[in-house]
């Protein structure tokens, strides 16, 4: 019984979760192409095992921690997405073996010479990508900027430690027809093969050309070239993704267990015991068609009260309203009854917690996985 | 060295942390009233035991698993600060000792009511405050509703279980003059005691009159009658306190210590490693005279760089840039150098990490405390 879960907890559909899975299988598959998962959503080892099965023994991690944590999955191609600093290298480097290999990213060319450095003074092989910026939001060499990618490149290729070209469409996330999510991802695939090319005129082999973000590679979109799509928080989904229009709010396998503390009347609000540790401070959805406030609240047997959303968070309260302008009227719960909140950033929700409960099709517990944060 | 930590971590400044204590000190020691920490912000077995030292065994948590894991620290008098549902007297039960009082919250009669049936069929004594709503903002009575105070007061006091009133002036973080938070200290002491004395005229009892925020507790506002203070996160400060004007931003104890992955000369950015994994989504000061967006960036010393602020975060990039309208250039730094962040928000930045690394004034790491989260 879900009644019996300490609040706040999470809770994850195992059906849906399964669902969500073999959408994205259902696409790559009629592609030849590598998938590779991103870990950073759930950070489990029974999920990665799952993915493992599904989509081989390759896997994105945006932590040193995911990659200790869970290369006893049967991962022995880690990619590491966060553009690598020379001081993580020994680290790194421990985890490297016949059965771990592992490639970082890098965007300049002094963290190129450094991981040769590394290389030539330990021996140890760490591969690398570049990594490119496709929106010139954040780290990451411009596609166009050819005279630093074959510097980096050459770099790299001379010890033989450079694999390929890496990008993510993160500009996808503000998107929300299916139109501008193809061109999205077509603009992606262009520019990631237009850097290739310059490399490989150059005579540098690019094995390795992976893109992805969950909404370009829902879309279906077919490079040839690209050898490598990736994609995260499509295994749980969330309200950003549904508002992007890459899933339904019924395809959301992630919530939250709240317990209702009192019903407030004066401000017509139900008080429950998940506030923003619970349900962190991610309000991805205030820029889409429709707003969620800080999640929308279900039954407990996951179905949707229309309109009724999470309006406030402190530390550990959640204010849940109906929503400005909606219709609905807000049911009346009693103390210690139990309701469920779908999360706007599934990566951020699941954070706040230590553990997954995973039910199904019955809301009957059939596992409880482990989860970690850190570095 | 600071260096030669792995990024982003956190960073604790124990001279700034022992100063803050001792100023709240001061302002305690010049009223005859008990202090009461709030341990939700530092969840740390050793700052606990600092605070019992200095102000006594007796504390608030936000979490049964903070007062599991702290009751070594010497204390033996825990409030429950979020008002309590009943799924949770088993557990609280559990903690409760000859060594160990614990004090729930509670606002409606019928968990009242449920308080004192888990009294009469275990023979469990958790005794109960009633919880003062003093903002119409979320859980509690509100002061004046005489009826329901008494209700659940003489529910409670047939069996010894009341202790008495609990408010918290949440509105005074809102505030940013002295003015308006004297105003606003002494409206929570002045609503407390009005409920209070409407408890007591019926004849019960009224031993604890607790009442709280860091700001109202540092306005120095004196009442008869209130037998407590209570405030949490002026251990450490953070800039939300130093826009309430409770604070200068030199006293804040805490940072994010994060590497320097590359410089974006297209917007002028330094990208760190730092995202809001790291630094949390708080964005507290959005609506403050000075906003920091994500946080004030300092040199590695702790030297603040002048409107030098991180403008935006991923799951684990953070970028860094001169804020708009601010007349500093932004110094260039080469990959792998790191930087300190200082927080909006350091009950959710301290959220983000499972330690705190502690240094002296010479930025010497002096001590490695643990620290948690769950519920």
């Amino acid at each position: 019984m879900l009644k019996d879960l300490f609040t706040p907890c999470l809770i994850l559909d195992r059906g849906k979760l399964d669902n969500n899975i073999r959408k994205i299988k259902s696409i790559v598959s009629k592609q030849n192409i590598d998938f590779r998962p991103h870990l950073k959503t759930a950070k489990c080892l029974e999920i990665t095992k799952i993915l493992v099965k599904e989509f081989g023994p390759r896997a994105m991690v945006s932590t040193i921690e995911e990659l200790e944590k869970l290369k006893s999955s049967g991962i022995n191609d880690f990619l590491y997405s966060v553009a690598i600093v020379p001081n993580k290298l020994d680290r790194i480097a421990k985890n490297l073996s016949n059965n771990c290999k592992i490639t970082v990213s890098v965007d300049n060319i002094s963290t190129a010479q450094e991981l040769v450095s590394f290389y030539k003074s330990t021996g140890n092989r760490i591969n690398a990508v570049i990594e490119l910026d496709l929106d010139g939001h954040r780290s990451g060499v411009r596609p166009y900027a050819n005279d630093q990618l074959i510097k980096i490149g050459k770099c790299l290729d001379e010890f033989d430690l450079f694999r390929g070209m890496m990008s993510h469409a993160g500009e996808s996330y503000g998107l929300s027809n299916a139109e501008d999510i193809k061109n999205c991802a077509r603009n992606e695939a262009d520019q990631t093969l237009m850097a290739a090319e310059t490399i490989q005129k150059a005579g540098i082999n690019c094995e390795l050309v992976t893109i992805g973000s969950t909404p370009t590679a829902l879309s279906g979109c077919k490079n040839a070239g690209i050898t490598e799509l990736r994609a995260g928080v499509f295994m749980f989904f969330d309200l950003v993704q549904s508002g992007v229009g890459v899933c339904e709010v019924k395809e959301i396998a992630l919530s939250v267990l709240t317990s209702v503390i009192s019903y407030n009347k004066e401000i017509d609000a139900i008080i429950v015991d998940a506030g923003w540790m619970a349900l962190s401070r991610d309000r991805g959805t205030y820029s889409q068609e429709t707003d969620y406030g800080y999640g929308q609240v279900c039954y407990e047997d996951g179905t949707l009260i229309k309109d009724v959303i999470v309006t406030n968070v402190q530390q550990e309260h959640g204010i849940i309203q109906v929503r400005k302008g909606g219709n609905a009227e807000l049911p009346y719960f009693k103390p210690g009854e139990v309701l469920r909140v779908l999360p706007n950033h599934a990566c951020a929700t699941a954070a706040a917690h230590s553990s997954y409960n995973v039910v199904n099709q019955k809301n009957q517990i059939i596992d409880v996985w482990d989860r970690f944060n850190g570095w």
